[in-house]
């Protein structure tokens, strides 16, 4: 099988694409209809760095293009389409099968159309850049927080690095914790239902204390954040309440929950969100004039994750 | 240093970019003024595959781009910005600050803005998503070409692959072959010329053989080409004279020039973009109504360039 066929075999999704897609040539085209601001976020994943190796192609696929995703959600973009650039050992049909089913389902949900991409021979690994528009101006930025914010996370954190954490020392990490690891979901209707009523955000990829050290420090402001109101499953609980070790929520990363700073008037419009989107929104601090982060009750710093 | 120093030091090129485009949050912002096709193309460049190990940073980073820009060109578009995913061994200062360097001063020639991008530890690895928009309506497609077109290519075809083959039996080819091979040249202005008169157009980044096929496949056409009347430089043709060969610079690959089908009443206009961009067009064959492609003058087809 050459390049051109599997191509044709596993990625090209026809029916799927609207009048204001092509694929094909050296390009794909799209259409864009009036002034338009689009919003665009690559990532890479390799295989050992950002999973283990022999993972499912299917868990790979659905966390190459969430990590994307949830980059669009930050900013309250709806997504439009996306390439992917793959680097295969070999082709394996059955791998590719996997591979190409998970991100076709995962396309399919968030409305996100494969409109290009290139296939290489090399050590695995998967490149994705999305791209969506912004519906409603200015978008989601991290540069908005203000003094007397409400600082908030979506749903639980910890749950991926803890599990990436126990197959690193050859443990087995329970369902759940997989589910953290290799099944997060991108909070796409969450940052857009943001928009108007967030003053900043981001998505918590390197960790909550990197990722909202990135918003104080392009507001120019700080942050006061209380531990205990941090929001962890069960099983995270349960470790730190063996470890004492609070890093894995908060500097573990691989989360992809939404981090975000809401101003007083808003405070009711966020119990709406989370009723009408199913989603769990916790208060976590409060923004400051001090320009650092403080964390209460966590006795020293986190070291940070780093890509190198 | 960490991620963020890194894209700070050598990937930071603030007082480029214009209003329309922000760097910095979880994706880049683009505005698109009006209505707009937009056309997006990936590659990946992977060491010891698609450049040798220990290849100059700098003949690296130019090429990562060039290719995207060469299918760019393909399409007659505009380029707009490219994004840019690179995976590394470790930080070497000296090596991101060549490649950073040429990536800088490809990118201003052709006037295309870095708005966002990834690093990621491993093999060195390079994939840039460039976007263009396409300024006159139809885009050159591979699908136009009609009975009777005239097929060209511009320059001189053969160089890279003939500088790749005497690398990896560990001769030293010379500067003009290895200048082929390290600096392509992207036929950005070109493409744009050849919007309103040429009915197909492809890149030939996998050998003129194979990219004129997809032409024909696509047009649903056939094609008869003279071996003769390809360009070649005088090494290439010397390489041939001894060696018989020329798949070197039918199916080599690695020319990113432009290949091409224009009609009877066109031809005026390809030799006054011929003298005003200063490239050479060749006419090397003609497109017919029989389905093949026909080389008059070669004894077996070349085997075509493989990915995997």
């Amino acid at each position: 099988m050459n390049e051109f066929e599997l191509i044709d075999k596993y990625f090209n999704w026809g029916s799927q694409h609207s009048d204001d897609l092509a694929v094909g040539d050296d390009c794909a085209l799209i259409n864009i209809h009036a002034d338009t601001q689009i919003a665009t976020s690559v990532d890479t994943l390799i295989e050992g760095v950002h999973f283990p190796i022999d993972s499912a192609s299917a868990d790979i696929a659905h966390k190459a293009l969430t990590v994307n995703l949830s980059d669009l959600a930050a900013m309250g973009a709806t997504p439009l389409y996306f390439t992917l650039a793959l680097t295969l050992p070999n082709i394996d049909e059955q791998w590719l099968e996997g591979f190409s089913s998970a991100l076709k389902a995962l396309a399919k949900k968030y409305d996100i159309q494969l409109v290009g991409g290139d296939t290489t021979k090399g050590t695995l690994s998967i490149t994705i850049n999305a791209t969506g528009s912004i519906e409603k101006k200015p978008a989601l930025l991290r540069s908005g927080a203000q003094v007397g914010d409400s600082v908030f996370v979506s749903n639980t954190l910890g749950g991926a690095a803890l599990a990436w954490q126990k197959i690193q020392i050859g443990q087995t990490p329970s369902a759940d914790l997989l589910n953290f690891f290799n099944r997060p979901e991108p909070q796409v209707a969450l940052g857009q239902a943001l928009l108007d009523v967030a003053h900043s955000c981001i998505d918590i990829s390197d960790g909550l204390q990197q990722d909202l050290s990135h918003i104080l420090t392009r507001s120019k402001v700080g942050a006061s954040i209380d531990l205990k109101a941090l929001p962890i499953s069960d099983e995270v609980a349960q470790y730190i309440a063996d470890t004492g070790n609070w890093c894995v929520a908060l500097a573990g990363g691989d989360d992809y929950e939404l981090c975000f700073t809401v101003p007083k008037s808003n405070l009711d419009a966020i119990k709406a969100i989370e009723k009408a989107l199913g989603v769990t929104l916790t208060k976590i601090g409060i923004i400051i004039d001090d320009k650092d982060l403080k964390i209460e009750g966590l006795n020293k710093p986190c070291q940070a994750y780093q890509h190198f």
